[in-house]
């Protein structure tokens, strides 16, 4: 306490550095399990970025003609507008089908250590390339595709100036690249928490600061940790105990349909919080609505501790500086088809 | 032909206008029919436009919550990175349903006699509501809409701007508004057409040229006219011959189930073909995917012409030079849902 009553001039005069105040060890513990979101992205493996690749990645995130129905785009699911995912339980797909998990964010996904709930892609290719196949989502083949972009010009230019120098480039492979060297790109710096790691005390509030305390204090940074809170690893979801079927349902085992190994039943990736505001409702299953509840439920049944009413809303609270700078993104003007181009399938 | 042989600098030292070309026959015979679309949107009745409100109508415009499943915003069916439209035969509703009728493009929609394929709405808020009701799109009441707008501070913040000085700015009328607003900012200037009628006569090619003749000296002007090169008026589709079902399909009577008048049966506004090279497929119906196909069938079964092969590609390349400039539209950041936000169903 003594420190504090140094006035800033005082300590401005003596050349001393900034005086160790509570939120400066916060700030210090901080920095310990999470990094900011740097102002660019990172370099991706064996897919070098340029402008070009990224405004193509762009066309082809908009386009509904890498469905068999011509009415799916990634930005259905993972709509830029919206916090990078569709706000709704689980996401539709071809012929009003639904998926069985929630449609994570596309923002920041860059940052976590595999896609999907059970990390069952490696990478945002692959990611990709799942979900154009998907009989649940885009229901095409990579021929089909290949076949559909292949038919437009515009589309054959593109692809040749992302990729200069290769014979063929328009291929299935290329547009999982240029759709991650896009995807990549959608990243959301400059959060009051991301200003926070970086020295500014004032980011927070005092209740914000409390709900990081608690955060850290609680074991929530176990798991939910690194630049993108979480993302970075896979735990049992109900450690202390499992919740409801509503919220775990007993069917979806989670990353055991992965690696079919009895210690990954029930095993997620512990989701990437960032943006968490604009992305409920929550859990794999998508039936939590509140964040507070969220928040709540997590305490319950994975750190076996009821969290007091004001405990749940700091956390919260805190959570909510996790909401980044969204990228400013023109809509792209997508080809013409042509008489080449597949035909929708009306089923 | 004499006249030609006047060089143009004799025309310029004598003081002469420029000598009458074909090509200013033809401009000048063009200019009765059409008019170009003017560089900014059209004054509407009763409904000022701002930016703010234009802003609003945008957000509003990308809002899948505006549907009961919140999947469906006007976007969907009116994609503006697609010409303003689907690309689809008819488009998908709620609950994977499927209307009866193609979906038009919304570019330049402002400038036509009213709005849908049979004139149902008298103007662009009349077609949002008609839309935004109807079980086979958005599936949603007024009063649901706005309680899922009010639920959202942002919103109740973009309308009290939008709409200064109501004491409740947040009505389902003027939702259709703000929409209108936006809407009427989407029109395509610029043409290589609009060119041509402001006096450039390089800006069509030679057998563009020879198609814009024959569109106007075969009649298809005569439907076809204005500044939308239709969208004017209603007339009967199959004057000369009926198509067949596929085209014509029995059970739709078109502009009867307006005014439920026997002359009314399968009339059908003429369709405004602005941009019409990015709108496939074709007709009211959409089960004509080929530009040159449509221009042949409407020979056929309007005119009751025979349409030589290259006659048909020179109406075609004429209507490809009716493609504007598309506006470029930054994706809207939507607000965040509330707890009092209506959940979406999930049927």
């Amino acid at each position: 306490m003594k420190r504090t009553l140094l006035s800033l001039a005082t300590v401005a005069a003596l050349g001393l550095s900034a005086p160790l105040h509570a939120a400066d060890a916060l700030m210090e513990r901080a920095n310990t399990f999470f990094q900011p979101i740097p102002a660019n992205p990172p370099a991706l493996k064996d897919n070098a970025v340029t402008h070009d690749k990224v405004e193509l990645g762009k066309m082809i995130f908009f386009e509904p003609r890498l469905s068999n129905n011509h009415m799916v785009s990634c930005n259905t699911c993972h709509n830029l507008g919206m916090g990078g995912d569709d706000n709704l339980e689980v996401s539709p797909g071809h012929g009003w089908t639904r998926g069985h998990r929630n449609a994570p964010t596309v923002f920041n996904s860059v940052f976590n250590v595999a896609q999907s709930w059970d990390g069952r892609s490696e990478d945002l290719k692959a990611q990709a390339k799942g979900l154009i196949r998907s009989g649940l989502r885009m229901y095409a083949t990579p021929e089909v595709t290949v076949e559909t972009l292949s038919s437009m010009p515009e589309y054959h230019a593109a692809f040749a100036k992302a990729f200069p120098g290769e014979s063929n480039p328009l291929t299935f492979e290329n547009l999982a690249k240029a759709l991650e060297a896009f995807e990549a790109s959608l990243i959301t710096p400059a959060s009051r928490f991301d200003q926070f790691l970086e020295g500014n005390a004032a980011a927070l509030s005092e209740q914000e600061k409390t709900g990081l305390s608690l955060f850290m204090e609680n074991g929530c940074a176990s798991c939910h940790n690194g630049v993108n809170v979480g993302g970075q690893a896979y735990f049992s979801f109900g450690l202390a105990a499992k919740p409801g079927a509503d919220i775990l349902p007993p069917d979806d085992k989670g990353r055991y349909a992965v690696t079919e190994t009895a210690v990954d039943n029930y095993v997620f990736r512990a989701p990437p919080l960032r943006n968490v505001e604009l992305t409920a409702p929550y859990f794999h299953s998508g039936k939590v609505w509140s964040l507070e509840q969220a928040v709540d439920i997590m305490g319950r049944y994975q750190l076996g501790t009821e969290l007091k009413d004001e405990e749940v809303k700091a956390i919260a609270a805190f959570l909510r500086t996790l909401t980044g700078e969204i990228p400013r993104i023109e809509l792209p003007q997508l080809p013409v088809s042509t008489d080449a181009t597949p035909k929708p399938t009306m089923r």
